[in-house]
């Protein structure tokens, strides 16, 4: 199997009459499958039901997505109609990754700025930018796992949380992207993987491409991290995020706060590692970032048993919000902010290319 | 269905030819079977995969468990070597909750008081003892809800972790005897159940239980409990325990001391509820309290589904240690330990009946 730090989790394959081909990430580890789609609805599915997922990931498959919305267009105002219920369908696929909104301002963005360019002209640049959204994406996991990867020193450990890895970017990912860094270096340390409740990317992603990959990997549920915090050594905590307000403050998987909280209360660092795309400015803090609630069912019946009794309520929040004051510094392909702060974070966002 | 508040969780049914009956939990919630033990390797294999478990339930299985083991002696002499051989035998099914040591301690004691008894006479006594540990259970449990029924005060939310419920007792519960007693007054209040990973007791049983009595229960992973507990009202978290050192340290289902950790950082008082006889005063604090490890499958395969890649390593402590400095109180059938201090346990074990 292809080292996963660089399988395709997500591509454009072919030409404008293409798809995109995804791994199916509901079926790993059991099973590596690529699912392809055509059309905007099956591609909207697939971020709905986590086919695809991670904040990068999901910006790159909703700038697909619109290329497959406005593919078909007949004349240019139909291209614009398009284009904008594409981007409104897409954005109502997940709530909470900023990554998503990003993409599809940027799509809307090339496009407007080729007003007077002709039909194929307006298709070939939306599917170039999507290519570059991707390309761009590798690259900057890249970087942000050079500009972290000094972290982690020889022996030590380090605990993440969900998937911030190859799975949920284009490739290499973010929080992972580090621990590839140092080990590429020749580094040896060990990772703990919480297996991340309910639908467990730590156990089935994480642990996946970790050991894919040739890494020391062990996999815990998350109501082991306060043991293994205070019984074991844990050097070092790096996780990915889905948005991070002005301040600093971070959403990610659910369960992140909570490892933030014991982590503080044991004195480990914990890091953040994310691209600047995941930055949201026009949020002062993490008050106001959506968080999304799925169904019941993913508790109730994540593994085709039926694990709560019927009738019985779950609450089901996908993610939830660490604030900057838990968090030791933020890795992003700039390099590193820390202590983290709403100037140091506004200094990083002074680019062009970043802002929405 | 039966009130599980008094439902069999674990008998005796008929006389010295009788068997032990109990509830199959690893069934639960799907399907209520009543297992029958009659013989000692029966049981010894319940508890050790958990179709019994709860601290207290455990002490009464051992309990009659030492009756299954003597019951076919034909002799004084075999009967004595038969209750030798059964008490190591049992002891060895599980190494963390101290009631199991307990409760084999006390049969003993009863045996070597009966010296000068008749073979018919010992193993009569012994049935007698395990029946009256099993009521005596039922009652503690009973005492242990009036002792903290008042720290639930009409609309407010509790959480809880694991089973501390009537199925971890003889009947009632310990942590849930809390919450059934502020229940059996009118009052009303909503309660948050961790599913508690790997084995989900806190989905399948405490939710299972809760509802059939009629409490508003709501199932979270365990890595929604930080979340939970800042974005909506949590007042107070009840939890069990399995072995409390005489400093107040507590050993009780991984993944409470997380939980404590997280109620501490956001200032929600913390109890722990349990009878006299899972103090173990022999241990002066947490460090010495054995912590069973068990198998990778319970977290890689628990549902019939691989969600670990295979060759992937899990570590599964079954239990962890929660400070007592993190404990607001200890809840007990002789009232309220609050503050936790050496001195508050070692006056309440002041008492001949609940010595080991």
């Amino acid at each position: 199997m292809a080292d996963p730090r660089s399988c395709r989790t997500i591509a454009w394959a072919g030409g404008l009459d293409g798809a995109v081909e995804m791994i199916d990430q509901t079926l790993l580890p059991g099973e590596l499958k690529i699912l392809t789609c055509r059309d905007i609805e099956t591609l909207w599915e697939a971020i709905r039901s986590l086919r695809v997922r991670g904040a990068p990931a999901i910006g790159v498959a909703a700038a697909m997505g619109v290329v497959l919305g406005v593919r078909n267009s007949r004349n240019r105002d139909e291209f614009f109609e398009n284009l904008a219920k594409s981007c409104d369908f897409l954005a109502a696929s997940r709530p909470t990754a900023v990554n998503l909104f990003w993409a599809l301002k940027r799509m809307k963005r090339r496009a407007e700025g080729l007003r007077d360019a002709g039909l194929e002209q307006l298709k070939s640049a939306l599917l170039a930018e999507a290519r570059t959204i991707r390309d761009e994406d590798a690259a900057i996991c890249r970087a942000i796992g050079e500009a972290g990867q000094h972290l982690i020193a020889e022996g030590s450990t380090v605990l993440t949380h969900c998937n911030a890895g190859g799975l949920a970017t284009a490739e290499y990912g973010t929080a992972l992207a580090v621990m590839y860094a140092a080990h590429d270096r020749g580094r040896r340390f060990a990772v703990y993987a919480d297996e991340t409740r309910p639908l467990l990317q730590g156990a089935r992603l994480t642990a996946w491409e970790l050991a894919q990959a040739g890494l020391d990997v062990t996999v815990i549920c998350d109501n082991m991290v306060a043991h293994v915090m205070r019984d074991r050594k844990v050097d070092l905590v790096v996780v990915g995020a889905d948005r991070i307000a002005a301040n600093g403050d971070t959403a990610n998987k659910i369960g992140t706060y909570g490892v933030a909280v014991i982590a503080s209360a044991h004195g480990i660092p914990f890091y953040v590692a994310a691209p600047r795309s995941t930055f949201d400015h026009s949020i002062p803090d993490g008050k106001a970032i959506p968080i999304e609630e799925r169904a019941r069912e993913e508790i109730a019946k994540g593994f085709g048993v039926t694990t709560v009794p019927e009738g019985v309520r779950c609450y089901n929040p996908a993610f939830d919000v660490t604030p900057a004051g838990l968090i030791t510094g933020i890795i992003t392909e700039r390099g590193l902010v820390s202590p983290v702060s709403s100037d140091g974070i506004a200094g990083l966002l002074r680019d062009r290319t970043c802002q929405p």
